[in-house]
C-alpha cells in the first residue's frame, strides 16, 4: 500500500459526472477552501486565451479565492462573448450553491476548442456537487480534469517554516497540446502556508519556469493552460511577506511539487511509453541551456528514435545544432543513459547492444555537455509512438 | 505519356550503386557541366554543419563549379577532421577521374549522421561513374539521392530573356529532418542562363525563402541541407549582371522550379498521405504572415487531425495563437478546403460530413485571414501518420 500523501487542512474536493464528455466518467470538479485563501495563477502565453482564463484573471485581481471549478470535455475556447458569459455564469452558480462571492471562484476548462459550454449540464452538475459530501482526497478532482491522461497526477510536500509544518499539495492534467513557453497546463496547488498575494504570485511564477515550462509533449501550446494556487494560512507559520529564508523554504517545497507534477505530465504524454529527461550542462547561461534542452525534447526525430529503442545520437546533436544557440560541436560530449556516444565532435565507439537494451527502461536520460560555461538546463518529454498519432487523428470525430 | 521536361544543354548525369546503402539501389550520383559554369549554393543554418558543406563553401568562393558529386546513405556529419578530409578526397577523386580542378567540384551527402564515409566504396564508385556514359536526364541522379523519399523530384521551366530561351531544371530530395529556417534540403539546379556569380547567389537566396524555407515535415533542420546551382551560360542571353528586367525574368523561372520541388518535398514527407498548403492572408507584414503559416504547418496536432480527416479547426487557431504573432482572434476568419469554419472569434456552423469528405483529397488547403494588414505567407507541409513514427523508429537499427 502506498503511503498517504500529506494534505493541507481546510480544503475539500468533490466531483461529478455532468455528461459533458459522455464517457461515464466524472467531468466536473470543485476544490473548496473552507477558509479565506490568498490565491495566484499563471496563464497560457497563447494569444488565443480561453474564456475561463480571462474571467479567472479578473477574479484574482484581489489575490483572493475560495474555490476552483473545473471541467473536462469542453475547453470553452474560441467561443467569443457567449463563452465569457458562460464562464462568468459558472462562477456565479458556484457562488450561489456554496455561499461564496462569484469573484472568489476560479474557473478552468479543458477539452475540445470551439464549442459552447453546455450550461444546462454545468448548472445541474454544480447542484450535484453541492449535494455531495466533499472528500479529503485530491483524487476525485484530479480524475475529473483528465482528458487523454492515463493516470491522475498528484504530488505533495511538507516543509518547516518558522517552526511550523507547512503542507503543499497539487494536481495536474496534461497529455496533449503540451509545450514549453506556456504559463502551464491545468494544475491546482493548495497549501496551508501563510503567505501574502504578491509573494505567492512570485513563488508560482518562479516555480513554473523550472517545471511546467520545461515540459513538452508535442510542441503545441494550449489556449487553456493555467496553474492556480490557493494558500489558506492555516499552518500558523509567520506570514511570508518578503523574500528571505521563509520564502525560500516555501519556494523549495513548491518547486518540488510542481516538478513532480511536470514529470508526471511528460511521462503520461499522449502515446508515451517512457519519460525522457534532457539535461544540458556547462552552457554559457541558463537561457542557452534551456533552449538547447527544449530543442532536443521537442524533436520528433529524437522522440521516435527513443520509441524505437534506437541510439541514433546524431539526431540529438542535430537538434542541439538547430536550437539557435551557437554551440561548438567540437567541444560537445553526449551521454545517452550514462553511455558516452559522442565526444569533441566525433563519434565514440560504444556497445550498441547494451545501448539498445538500456533504451528499454521506463526513463531515458540524455546528457549533453556543451563545455562553454557553467549553466544547467533540464527539460522533460516523452517518446513519440504510434499511439500519439492514433489518439490525435481520432480526437473529435 | 508525360511530356519530356526541358533540360538546359551542356549538362550530363550519371549514377551508380557503390553499396553505401546496401539496398541494391544507386547511392552515388554526379552532375557534370561540359562547359565552365558559374555556381552558387546555400547551406543549412544548423550550427552542426556536415563536412561536405564546409568543403563546398570553400570551393565555391570563386563562384565556379563544373560538377556536383552526391551520395545517399551516409551524411558525413559529426565526423570531425577525418570527415573533412574524406569530403576533400571525394572532390579530388572526381577531379582526377573527370579532368577537373578539385575546387570546381561541389560535394554533398545525405544519410545517417555520425559514421565515416566508406572511402574505398566512394573511390570505386567514382571510377564506375567515369566509365559510364552520361545520361541527358535528371532522373538517375534524382534517384541516387533519395533516402526515405518515395519518388524522385524534378522540375523545370523555360523563360525568355533578351529574346533568348533560357532553361532551368532542378532536382531535390526531402522526406525527413525537413524544417523551415534552414538554408534548404539537398537540391541541385542547373541552367544555361548567362548570369554572374553575385546575381546567381542573390537569385538563389531569394528563391529559397519562398520555397524550401517554407516547407516543414517534422520541424527538424538537418545538418546537411544544401542547394547548389550551376549556370553554364549556353543560352546566349545577355549576361545578367545587375538587377532589372532580365534578372526578374530569371528569378521568376527559378522561383517556379524551387517551389515545384518544395511542394514535392512536402507531399512526400515521411509517412505523408497528402500535401497541406497553409496560406495566411492580410497579415501586418510578411514576417508575421510566414511565422503564423509555419506555426500551423509545424503543429503535430494539426497534422494528425488532417491525417484522421478531422476538421478540428480549434487546433489551427491554437497554433496561430502560440506563433508569437499578436493575432486578434476576434478579427480572424478560417477556411478549411474553402469551407468557412471560424469567423470573428466564433465558430461557424458548417456541414461536418462534407468537411470530412473534403479532407480525403490529396491536398488540403488551410486559409487564415488575420485582417490586420495586407501581407501574405504560404507554408507547405504534409499530414502526420503512423508511418512517420514507423519510418523514424526503425531508421538505423
Amino acid at each position: 500500500m502506498k503511503k498517504k500523501k500529506p494534505l493541507p487542512p481546510g480544503f475539500v474536493f468533490v466531483s461529478t459526472n455532468c455528461r459533458i464528455k459522455g464517457t461515464g466518467k466524472d467531468d466536473l470538479g470543485l476544490i473548496l477552501s473552507q477558509y479565506p485563501a490568498v490565491a495566484a495563477a499563471a496563464y497560457t502565453t497563447n494569444r488565443v486565451k480561453a474564456a475561463p482564463l480571462l474571467v479567472t484573471r479578473e477574479h484574482l485581481r484581489n489575490s483572493r479565492a475560495r474555490a476552483i471549478i473545473t471541467n473536462s470535455g469542453n475547453a470553452n475556447a474560441c467561443t467569443g462573448i457567449k463563452g465569457l458569459a458562460d464562464a462568468r455564469q459558472t462562477a456565479a452558480l458556484v457562488g450561489a450553491a456554496f455561499g461564496l462571492a462569484p469573484q472568489n471562484v476560479v474557473v478552468a476548462s479543458t477539452g475540445v476548442i470551439g464549442h459552447l459550454l453546455p450550461m444546462d449540464k454545468i448548472e445541474k452538475g454544480i447542484r450535484q456537487l453541492a449535494a455531495k459530501k466533499g472528500s479529503r482526497s485530491l483524487l476525485p478532482v484530479a480524475k475529473a480534469i483528465m482528458t487523454t491522461d492515463t493516470f491522475p497526477k498528484t504530488a505533495s510536500r511538507t516543509c518547516i517554516i518558522g517552526n511550523k509544518k507547512v503542507t503543499l499539495a497539487g494536481m495536474a492534467k496534461g497529455s496533449g497540446m503540451i509545450a514549453p513557453n506556456m504559463a502551464t497546463m491545468l494544475s491546482y496547488i493548495i497549501t496551508d502556508a501563510a503567505i501574502n498575494g504578491p509573494l505567492l504570485r512570485k513563488a508560482l511564477r518562479a516555480s513554473i519556469t523550472q517545471s511546467y515550462n520545461m515540459v513538452t509533449v508535442d510542441g503545441d501550446t494550449s489556449t487553456n493552460d493555467m496553474v492556480a494556487c490557493m494558500a489558506n494560512h492555516q499552518a500558523g507559520n509567520p506570514l511570508i511577506k518578503k523574500p528571505g529564508k521563509h520564502f525560500s523554504q516555501f519556494q523549495q517545497a513548491l518547486d518540488a511539487v510542481t516538478l513532480d507534477l511536470a514529470k508526471m505530465i511528460a511521462r503520461d504524454g499522449e502515446g508515451a511509453t517512457k519519460l525522457v529527461e534532457v539535461k544540458v550542462i556547462n552552457a554559457k547561461n541558463r537561457i542557452q541551456a534551456d533552449t538547447v534542452a527544449k530543442a532536443i525534447a521537442n524533436s520528433n526525430l529524437v522522440k521516435t528514435a527513443i520509441f524505437g529503442r534506437d541510439p541514433n545520437w546524431g539526431r540529438i546533436i542535430c537538434a542541439a545544432g538547430y536550437s539557435g544557440v551557437p554551440i561548438i560541436p567540437e567541444k560537445c560530449a553526449l551521454h545517452l543513459n550514462r553511455m558516452k556516444l559522442f565526444d569533441k565532435g566525433l563519434p565514440v565507439k560504444y556497445n550498441k547492444k547494451q545501448a539498445i537494451k538500456k533504451l528499454g527502461g521506463d526513463t531515458v536520460y540524455i546528457l549533453l555537455n556543451l563545455n562553454m560555461g557553467k549553466a544547467i538546463g533540464l527539460a522533460y518529454t516523452c517518446d513519440f509512438s504510434y499511439d500519439y498519432v492514433r489518439i490525435n487523428a481520432e480526437y473529435t470525430t
